[in-house]
């Protein structure tokens, strides 16, 4: 790419216009768009046509659309003209945001948007600073400088911008499928993950998926005096913690039978690419006050964490838990444990596993009750992707470093949804970094790391329009 | 015995005053002393003062007396005079009860005491009912006969009741040491144990010991996200069922360290009286929903219950325990169990074995916070002791049937403290049934058992007093 393509002009709109860019995205911030608590949906709604505004007025056909819950944003732009062969992008963000409780904790209001001055330079802190309003604004500033400067966008552009992500996305999956053919693209664009520091830019390429569920093991009728009865009858705690301190092998592995079926090994060049990243395993555990690695051994953090599948407890309960002493032996006792599956794992055979464990190692007298909260499989961008070679380039047109490619241990489940419902690949990327303080007070956002985001998409959007060229 | 004792008029107006005795157990259910709930603490006090009141109309010098935890009522009958050579008995009993929880699952309100006829005829329905408050009155009501008839007792009496034994009697060995010379008799008789059944009067020569203890596995210094996390760090969950897991070998023996050292095997005499019972293994397990045994392979079950050590976990909790999924992984998790102890075992060294299997098995980064509530070893009457033939002659006098010689798999602490701060024998003679539901929801008492318990006891008393009648 040369000082004579159209991108440059555009890139130097973005830097003159920053300080417009940080004013809106502070305009939005004092929105207070909560979307779990009840009494702020018509904050979250005003959050919603602020953003049909703005993209109104960059030539977006723009509407807000009422479902169950809070409303989606959804725009398109036809991009240079009907006559183009361009390919066509959704841009997915959410514009609500976590609760900013407690509140006692902030420095100063989360709905007043303040710049404070810190060792990356200028970072604006307020509730949604960088989850996800930030985000967003990376990607609607790179629309408005490409607008200012050319009149139009390079690609065609679709918008849907979420008012429930905070709360589970519950409306989304029926609006997807309820909107499919308007929502049709070549590949989605969500801007919700990460860079790897703040001067590298990262492209998300794995997520893991999620089974969830809850078990109950029943055993005597009722609870029983543990001195009449211990020592001769089924104690349900006691074969439920013999049962779930079965799940791993002493090496770290899951035992559930056909778990690791299908598991695909990360490509040489990913593990190379983890392996460069110097990703810092004890200040990783020091900030969570640990010092040694659990699970699986023989694998990096990096491995285990974006591509090894998981078994987690995430809650037990039975019997006495109150203060003191109660000599009892409870009738039953549950526990609640989640699976973070990789790609190649089908989460309805991994279900079929746990069944079969907890089968084969019920007591005498016992019995199961299986309830699943969550199943959904792992996601993965095929690495020969050219959407994820497009972005690639357009991130090395403004970082000096080159973007890494990096898995997430979290799931973002609406990269899935895309894939099922509407057909087509996700690119993830984004400019968040590690310390941003997401969903806790102070959360924040570097200026810096805004600035670059919006670039970036600026960059982003020409390589998706020539993707050769790249 | 003869017609012409004094003991047969007491009998009669144990007889007529029963509807009376009903009355009165049921004004004692209808206050709600749960030791362990410390906002219950004026109830427990209530039910003291009651119980100091009913001994004072007796003509006992009746006293409560306060502790550091709940207090205690002492009371003291000088019997048919200062110049009668009559034996001196010390009656325990306590007036605390467990907590009613869960209250869902009660037919009546538990402080309610509600009259429910079944195939015994009408039994007593509260928390209370037998354990221990029924068990008292049997022997307060014996009293009141010989009163009422006699104008005295024939035996010098002494009574202590606590209000702590649900919680593990915290203040009872300080007291009975500070008040060893006051509570100086020749035999204790102790009231909290069951009939054979409900025709079969039966004495307890054995009972468990415990030690109980709670245990938390601390871990990351915060709850933590399991996508971001899982599999990678320590899962205080996971490893605190893996710990708990293996409690047990194969065979259903207890791994702990020394945990069998010094067991004593049951005599070959005591085996076979246990085999005589004909104790029906599968009535046992069906009245509390079982069809198989648990526990220690090759034992009848009045072995494991009576003559064997256990562990019993008795709670646990971590994590997220509400509705629905959190994909969390907890900072900590908390198991509370208990170790039933036998004859030859020493609790401070079961102890020391629970704490080096726990150290033995602590994952990288795990931190143990353990707390002890409650540590008593196990307790057997000599087969040889003239109280205990005592005692049988005078169950033999209102029972058709002989009274059997059983063990017990609960722990009654105050035999054992008796024993070593007093210097005497306990005579555990009661009249529960098996199937009481102590400690659950919708607790019971037979009438019949109350009935017979009060007319064993004014029986017994006039067999302590000239025990070369019997």
């Amino acid at each position: 790419m040369t000082a004579s393509l159209p991108v440059d002009a555009v890139l130097a709109e973005v830097d003159r216009s920053f300080p417009d860019s940080v004013a809106r995205l502070c305009d939005l911030l004092r929105i207070p768009s909560v979307s779990t608590k009840p009494d702020h949906a018509p904050e979250v709604r005003r959050a919603a046509e602020w953003l049909r505004g703005e993209l109104a007025g960059l030539g977006f056909e723009a509407t807000v659309r009422d479902t169950e819950g809070h409303p989606m944003v959804v725009a398109h732009h036809p991009g240079p003209g009907a006559g183009a062969e361009v390919p066509h992008l959704l841009y997915y963000g959410h514009y609500d945001v976590q609760p900013p409780e407690p509140l006692e904790l902030w420095d100063s209001p989360p709905f007043e948007p303040t710049i404070v001055d810190a060792r990356h330079g200028p970072r604006v802190v307020a509730r949604g600073a960088v989850d996800d309003k930030g985000q967003v604004m990376t990607f609607l500033e790179a629309f408005r400088a490409w607008h200012a400067v050319h009149g139009t966008l390079p690609v065609r552009v679709s918008v849907l911008l979420e008012g429930e992500e905070e709360t589970g996305s519950p409306s989304l999956v029926p609006f997807l499928k309820a909107n499919a053919a308007e929502l049709k693209a070549d590949v989605c664009i969500i801007t919700d993950t990460n860079s790897w520091d703040i001067e590298t830019p990262a492209i998300t390429t794995r997520l893991r998926g999620l089974l969830y569920v809850e078990v109950t093991l029943h055993g005597p009728s009722h609870d029983l005096h543990s001195g009449l009865f211990g020592g001769a009858v089924l104690n349900p705690i006691n074969a439920l913690t013999r049962i779930l301190g079965r799940i791993h092998d002493d090496a770290g592995r899951v035992r559930f039978p056909g778990f690791y079926d299908g598991v695909e090994e990360p490509a040489a060049e990913e593990l190379a690419m983890w392996r460069d990243l110097g990703f810092d395993e004890a200040a990783f555990l020091a900030g969570v006050g640990l010092t040694a690695p659990a699970g699986e051994a023989g694998r990096s953090l990096p491995e285990r964490l974006w591509s090894r599948p998981t078994c987690d407890i995430n809650g037990i309960i039975g019997g006495y838990t109150g203060e003191g002493a109660k000599t009892v032996i409870a009738a039953q006792a549950t526990a609640k444990f989640s699976c973070r599956l990789v790609p190649g794992q089908d989460p309805d055979r991994v279900l079929a596993g746990i069944r079969t464990f907890l089968e084969e190692h019920t007591p005498p007298d016992g019995r199961w009750e299986i309830r699943t909260f969550g199943k959904s499989p792992a996601f993965r961008v095929p690495p020969d992707s050219p959407h994820l070679r497009a972005a690639l380039a357009g991130l090395g047109d403004v970082f000096a470093k080159p973007a890494v490619l990096l898995g997430s241990g979290g799931s973002i489940p609406v990269a899935g949804y895309v894939r099922d419902e509407l057909g087509y690949d996700t690119i993830l990327v984004g400019f968040g970094l590690d310390d941003d303080r997401i969903h806790s007070p102070n959360e924040k956002f570097e200026l810096k790391c805004l600035h670059n985001g919006i670039r970036a998409h600026a960059a982003m959007l020409a390589r998706f329009a020539a993707p050769a060229a790249g």
